[in-house]
């Protein structure tokens, strides 16, 4: 126990680690790496659970009845949707890239401004937000309530009807921090199977912490526990208009300070930056070492790297596609084009 | 054998029964009712079908990257979007209810005006229409010819490369061939469990057949099988502009014949008609009542016929969710706003 409580704290300290980070997660390794294995741990609540992954899934949180969570947090996809700036209601163009909700729960906070604390906050956002849902949490409520099998299961779970709004956003929330990706090659390796990498992929990890990228990306996510200026060495010229932190701390010091994004299952994640404007690993390695770092890695580093970055794909969640209740007579019909 | 034989004469020729109706199915019930129990067969090729799921579920079958078979044939709901007009690319309004997958395979042919005789023909269809996936088969499969996983996984089912659209569209409509949906009440009823059903479902189901319902419903997919002229006996007011098998056949005796749909699942495939005119089941029973019967149905009626028509629900496919390969670094990136 000594050993282990030591360990954590070596670990800790390493890693310049946030308070977010899993200490479960930490606390499984005997290794002093700045990055700790992931772990899944059992849900508190299984019905709430299976309540969350519905309401995940469901697009009658949207007003188009087209579009639910999972359209641009795709659970085929390592959590997002695969496209520089996300599709919203009207084929709104999102003025971010869609963040990966895989480990999202290891996050310092959530959204790329940190403007939600938590999972729970995050999820009624994107609802209410008239680019992307385009609903009201009001209507959406009343949707749910329409619904009787909906009626019954919120009931079951929370015992208080009638259903609100913290209810569906609590639900979501303890169904997303089950999305927890564990197993990757690299924890196998941290775990001391030392035949799980390559020696290219060993080196490109050795690469990884020894040129700096570990400073910001480290933990159980690999990132997730700060907010950090992109374009610290060198500005970074995005065609986004987004100002970071700022945005919630209006501090003039916390322009462009974006939450450092998780690195697990990077492979799946692209294109990369809160800007999407990195199409491959290769691009997002390049335009780091530039950026943060002021180094500019040769072909040969950027290959090792990118190869490292590739062992961080974990077991993606098992999810069997939830049955939505059918809504009732009177649920309120989505409205797609008016 | 010979009496299984003869019930299965009487069933055919009770149900006025079309040869796309699944013989199995038909010879697995003892009953001479016009309506069998549905069965799922084991699939011919597991690898085919789980090569087809995830092509189902993948979005870079679009233009945009947003759109797969699965977002406006949900299997979380139905296999449909649940909306009067699916939503295509850059949100365009489609001219038609998106019809169901489920139990497809029992189809005469698909689409509402059986433009394709089966479901391989199908699934070529929304992927190059500019107002549903907007892509082209090219581009589509020059997509998928530069995923690695894919390439690997079209090798391994069909020993033949490059992967073609024909691959392509043969995977998919393999995964559609398993999405059947045994086991409803009525189906555990026509199966002798006399239980199964209550009195008022049981009558609902009386007045289906008593009232002619079932001369074009009918068969184990509980319609499919044949077209029919949307308002036989007086006309029917829509706001599609959709002519139905004339626009295949450009003869005038066929305008306004649509492909009879399944009642399997119709609790949770509404809105109902071609033109998802009707919301709600009530709604669907009593415009057929009127424009296909030339009855009136009584609200007692109604009701009675609804509560059979909710007996119909089925075991839905338990689906894992595939993960999809990532694009490889090479892979043209989706174009969702141009």
């Amino acid at each position: 126990m000594k050993l282990r409580l030591r360990t954590l704290a070596l670990a800790m300290a390493a890693a310049g680690a946030a308070g977010a980070m899993g200490v479960a997660a930490v606390a499984s390794t005997t290794s002093a790496e700045p990055i700790q294995p992931i772990v899944r741990t059992p849900p508190a609540d299984r019905q709430m659970v299976e309540l969350g992954k519905k309401l995940f899934f469901d697009p009658r949180l949207s007003r188009s009845g087209f579009i639910s969570c999972n359209s641009c947090h795709n659970l085929s996809m390592g959590g997002t949707d695969n496209v520089r700036s996300s599709i919203g209601h009207h084929w709104a163009q999102g003025p971010i890239n869609a963040p990966t909700v895989l480990n999202a729960s290891f996050n310092v906070a959530q959204f790329w401004d940190g403007r939600a604390a938590d999972l729970k906050a995050q999820a009624g956002g994107p609802i209410a937000n008239p680019g992307e849902m385009g609903f009201s949490h009001e209507m959406a409520v009343d949707v749910l309530r329409s619904i009787p099998q909906y009626v019954d299961e919120f009931t079951r779970v929370y015992k208080k009807a009638p259903l609100d709004i913290e209810q569906v956003t609590q639900a979501i929330a303890e169904f997303e921090k089950t999305l927890v990706t564990p197993n990757s090659r690299f924890d196998q390796w941290l775990q001391g199977d030392t035949k799980a990498l390559s020696a290219q992929e060993l080196a490109g990890y050795q690469l990884f912490k020894g040129s700096g990228c570990v400073a910001c990306h480290n933990g159980a996510a690999v990132g997730g526990g700060s907010f950090q200026k992109m374009g610290l060495v060198s500005p970074f010229k995005s065609s986004s208009s987004s100002l970071g932190r700022y945005e919630v701390t209006k501090q003039e010091a916390d322009k462009y300070y974006f939450k450092v994004p998780t690195l697990r299952n990077i492979e799946l994640t692209y294109p990369y930056f809160h800007d999407g404007s990195a199409a491959t690993l290769h691009d997002a390695v390049d335009v780091m070492g530039q950026v943060q770092l002021g180094r500019r890695f040769t072909a040969d580093e950027n290959d090792k790297i990118v190869a490292f970055l590739k062992t961080l794909t974990g077991d993606q969640p098992a999810i069997v596609l939830p049955v939505l209740p059918p809504s009732g007579d009177k649920t309120p019909r989505p409205q797609p084009f008016n």
